[in-house]
């Protein structure tokens, strides 16, 4: 939910905009040839500052033990996402305007006219088109098409001529690894619970991006799909977020402060797991320098909510744009396992041993395969299953439905099954609960906290108070003058820092050293060195660090 | 240039291919859907390991002290590979089988009729077709339509509806950083040379894509565009590498065995940075470990080089598919931002300072703005350098073509200009020179590479000898047993290793130690470390090494 920002912070806003612009944080891409709508570069600044957010997500989720990272393509066939649901239903309702032809999302259009048109569906939409005829943001008239759907992914074809095939840049990474389940199963050792990590690029065709770093057409995103067995007991060591309190707002309760502990045994969050991930999310934020004091988590409304989620919680920032939603976390039950498995007749399944075995009357029937498997030829597989679901009492020939198309099931494609069976374990859906991070919206809110404008000597001074994990540069090495050695010095240090792993040392001899602290400063430069006559003859060098303005003297083999 | 394997290698290509598979290095995409030729899949393994690869990719390069990370979208819109000359020539010679209308690539099927099919046009390729009639591989005809080029690059439409606008995924990351140099420029604070490095996906609408890792539809690459005066000296700190000798291939010389040093003294290589760049590019295969002995540096030749290229080496490596190019490092000279430039009328110079001010006699035409200005509108910019352009004995009106448009310049639109300047310096634009990595095919030939098949006991016994900087797992905690306190002890310490920045442990508790030891080799974990019975009592665990097999004691407080 995004919401209107006041005039003050509007102009902050543009003040932020153009630092983060000029000092090549972020920037609108191809610029030089006119930009386009919804697509953002990490400058020289932002793509260091990206890569340290993602490698702290991924660190964040691995250190569980049971989570393991893994990558897929972004190209994603139709089939694939036809299962997932999304070809169906990955879209937002659009209408033109019938004198300029610019396209505009309706509900963007009624915000003024509806707490929520978010929330509406097409036909309640329409009417309120109709009744509140909105200006077109771009000609200001009033006249609008109907409303239609639009799938909001990029479509492409997959190789070439008439062998290509429908394919789409993927709404999310989730999907790539529901269907690595297999593989994951076998990576644990196949004991429950484990979650597979994917940071990488999301695509959305959005209709009309806007709000910078919000609503993009091609993001980085980040989740976690954690699989567990609904039956097995869970128990999460909450012990030390004991004494945080969160700010939550409940569907039932409205805004509480409660500890997460709390907030599962109150029942306002539904399941222990998605608490737990609740609170490592909140440690993820802190951990890379959003304020705690902007930050809540919103549960989902019942009909919000996808029609399969049990709970959904939001974890919305405060910033610029108001509350925005930066990570949800779903249970998406065993919705996704399950459509893959419908789709593909493959299982996806996990085995839960029982603890005593079972007795279990089987009676019905089953296909008898040199005679099915011959007739059905890829459908044997499917046609089996189905079979294998009928009551005892069917009678043959049966018509039945596979895969959009009537098979006749003949007498002779069957065998009756009568036993007793004795069970040591079944085979069950994994459910699967799932952390999803917008990795745009987080570094837009770890900038928008940072920036912090104070005066200094009577005049505008800008700081960005960058969590040390994340910023773009850790090191400024300044010597005083470039003669009489300081330069030699200066670069040497800056070569030394430079050969660390990871660690990204700048060199600065240009402009008063008050100048070159306020540059470093505006990045967020935890720490400036200086090198100066004193250098020269001790071998030491002054260490200011960003937020005291302080300064010690240290020796340079102590850096 | 990839070429055929002998029949043993492909049995243990075979063998290798599916342990990848197995233990969840890398796999096909989507398999579960019927998977989808030339995407690949990093499961489990391959993800982490894929992780480590780029980030010392990245930080080999950052330590240099003036080479940026940024990142890039990957849906580019047309004009932008358009003026990159992408949209003109970025394309395979492709033909269809009349038979069964499979589509081949020209090239790939006239393998076996010529030395280097790759370097023949679409005239000698059709003869060569017509006369060699090779049969399709798919069906085993031999009647082919005609060649037809077919651009390489996944297309889309960016935005909705009529309002959509034409993109293609990038075919690399180049071109972002090409778009970039503005901000690049300024945040060097307007000193050459200096680079920006992008890691991230590329895409290439592969005709036939295949062998594995080699030929993707949608790839992992790393590029480095580094910005330099063409006019400055250079001078690379080539100490380190002098008692390196690399075995190279120069387009006159043949094979030698040389140090860098030498090659750039006696002219194999024709730029010191080049030289420079395939120095550092051994540095960084090796380091995550290549073979050193499987590494040679090969020279384009003439006609196999792009027409504004004035030196290119690949780095190939040797693996079961034999030589395969995997780094190319290029001079391009001053195309890429030329081609900007023109294309967009914006400037992507850098300033040079001259040693003297040059006195400059200035006898030509300019615009006057005021006229001109409301005249040609968005084209007056463009107009202006134009104008700039004719010589001082114009006669005016005149048409010019600006943008496929016919302007008519007046008399009144232009104002003489006769004057001598003093100039303190110069805009020129940079000279580039690229290193592009190919990731997926380095990952491959690592894992080619440290798959090492011994026999132990009798029994075929695989270890992967993999650098232990690119490992997906660094350690697996065992306990002899899960009772006595001995799993307490060995989670307890998985648990404190994998609290540890992006260090990976795991547990195995399952098998024989034995077992659980060939387990760990097979996915190449360095170090294991198992908890028995006296570690219970006096506080230590046995640390076995994997390339040696040997085992110390050590207190746990020493881990």
């Amino acid at each position: 939910m995004v919401r209107a920002m006041s005039d003050d912070s509007g102009a902050r806003l543009e003040r932020l905009s153009g630092m983060l612009k000029r000092r090549g944080f972020i920037l609108p891409a191809f610029e030089i040839h006119g930009g386009a709508k919804g697509l953002y570069d990490f400058g020289p600044n932002g793509g260091r500052l990206r890569n340290r957010v993602n490698q702290m997500w991924l660190n964040h989720w691995i250190s569980m033990g049971n989570v393991s990272e893994i990558s897929c393509p972004t190209i994603t066939p139709y089939e694939v996402l036809e299962a997932s649901g999304h070809v169906g239903e990955f879209s937002d309702f659009m209408t033109g305007c019938l004198s300029c032809e610019e396209v505009s999302r309706a509900d963007t259009l009624l915000e003024d006219f509806h707490p929520n048109p978010d929330s509406l569906g097409k036909l309640e939409l329409q009417e309120l088109l109709n009744k509140s005829s909105p200006q077109c943001p771009s000609c200001g008239e009033k006249s609008w098409s109907d409303i239609s759907a639009q799938n909001l992914m990029f479509n492409t074809k997959i190789g070439a001529g008439t062998s290509g095939r429908d394919g789409f840049l993927r709404p999310e990474t989730a999907q790539g690894m529901f269907t690595s389940f297999p593989v994951l199963y076998r990576h644990f050792r196949e004991r429950l619970p484990f979650g597979a990590i994917q940071i990488g690029k999301g695509y959305r065709n959005e209709i009309s991006p806007r709000q910078g770093m919000i609503r993009l057409r091609e993001f980085n995103m980040a989740e976690l799909e954690y699989f567990i067995d609904p039956e097995a007991s869970i128990s999460h060591d909450f012990s030390s977020w004991s004494g945080v309190k969160l700010t939550m707002i409940g569907e039932n309760e409205g805004e509480v402060s409660t500890s997460i502990v709390d907030a599962i045994k109150g029942g306002m969050v539904r399941h222990e797991t998605v608490g737990f991930f609740i609170a490592r999310t909140y440690e993820f934020l802190i951990g890379v320098g959003i304020d705690p004091s902007r930050v809540r988590f919103r549960q989902h409304e019942s009909n919000e909510m996808a029609h399969y989620a049990t709970d959904c919680w939001d974890a919305e920032i405060h910033g610029s744009y108001g509350w925005v939603e930066c990570v949800g976390i779903a249970h998406r039950g065993c919705y996704d396992l399950e459509a893959h498995e419908k789709y593909t007749g493959k299982s996806l399944r996990a085995r839960r041993e029982f603890a005593m075995p079972k007795e279990v009357v089987i009676d019905g029937w089953t296909t008898d395969s040199a005679v099915a498997g011959p007739a059905f030829r890829s459908l044997a597989g499917k046609v089996k299953l189905a079979v294998e679901e009928l009551p005892s009492d069917t009678s043959f020939p049966l018509e039945l439905s596979i895969e959009d198309q009537l098979v006749t099931i003949e007498q002779t494609h069957v065998k009756r099954v009568q036993r007793t069976d004795t069970l040591t374990g079944e085979w069950f859906i994994p459910h699967v609960i799932e952390p999803a991070f917008g990795i745009d919206r987080i570094i837009w809110h770890i900038l928008d906290h940072a920036y912090d404008e104070i005066e200094k000597q009577g005049e505008k001074y800008t700081i960005m108070k960058l969590n040390p994990n994340v910023v773009p540069v850790d090191y400024v090495v300044l010597p005083l003058y470039e003669k009489d050695g300081m330069g030699e010095i200066a670069r040497e240090i800056n070569t030394m820092l430079n050969s660390r792993f990871g660690v990204v040392s700048s060199f600065d001899a240009s402009g008063s050293i008050g100048r070159r602290y306020a540059r470093a400063d505006e990045i967020g430069v935890p720490v400036c060195i200086t090198v100066d006559h004193q250098s020269v003859e001790d071998e030491t060098v002054t260490i200011r660090t960003r937020d005291t303005g302080q300064q010690v003297r240290l020796k340079i083999s102590e850096l």
